[in-house]
């Protein structure tokens, strides 16, 4: 657990915006949105959420991590695979309610669990009045079904 | 109004990760999550929300449209300040509950409501144990409060 605690967000905007107090501003369920680029070259690797512990520990450790809203628990990023994300750089919003993390990959250099560098492999475009995907060819870094498959 | 319509996301995980039919994952609230960035240079410039109608508009005309939370109402972006977003590229994640818009930026080049070019003007940091923000001196690229200003 972190000591660590974020002040409510004040209800004076040019405050919130122009102020130099972290005061997230947590939805109804507690959670942040977080956008996370790569820090070379900025491609963009996944969009996930932080509660305040999640974020406290990235402050603290400078290795990302999140809360997973599918498992309902705290995950640090690459305690499976080894895809650790260390964090160069933190920024906010102008209202404080989006992060955005500038990181180095570690392990593999992938991201998504299907063993790509990004969870954005694929293109929308509209075909014949319908929406349709398209893989832009990025492979696999790693063995996503054996990295992740549950001892028996 | 468009006519476009999306499907349901399949239950089928494989074919939701790696299918070619988009069928985004519209939240409780019937919205995804969009990253907006700027297509030349990758800025992370803001990030949004759709609804359906939204999303189908933007597809439909290449030019970003957006529900906004705090109207409460579909947000043509620019509509007011002229800086509209055309539509580069549009991309999904591996579960399709986000969206990944890269733009390129008209009018000012501005897209924050605060003037600047990103809502991202802000690094976080812990100093004395305290989440602490620092502005990246860019500065309002057009006069905020002239362009949002009500009429009488």
């Amino acid at each position: 657990m972190s000591a660590l605690e974020f002040p409510k967000a004040p209800s004076d905007k040019k405050i919130l915006e122009e102020g130099a107090v972290f005061s997230p501003r947590f939805d109804a369920s507690g959670l942040v949105t977080v956008v996370v680029t790569d820090a070379e070259d900025g491609m963009l690797l996944m969009v996930a959420h932080m509660n305040a512990q999640a974020l406290a520990l990235t402050l603290e450790t400078g290795i990302a991590h999140y809360w997973s809203r599918s498992r309902n628990a705290l995950w640090k990023k690459g305690e499976t695979s080894g895809n650790f994300q260390h964090v160069v750089e933190m920024r906010t919003d102008c209202d404080q309610d989006a992060l955005w993390l500038r990181v180095k990959v570690l392990g593999h250099d992938a991201t998504c669990h299907t063993g790509r560098r990004s969870c954005f492999y694929r293109t929308v475009g509209l075909i014949d009045g319908k929406g349709t995907l398209a893989d832009d060819g990025s492979k696999p870094l790693f063995d996503a079904e054996k990295t992740y498959r549950k001892p028996l």
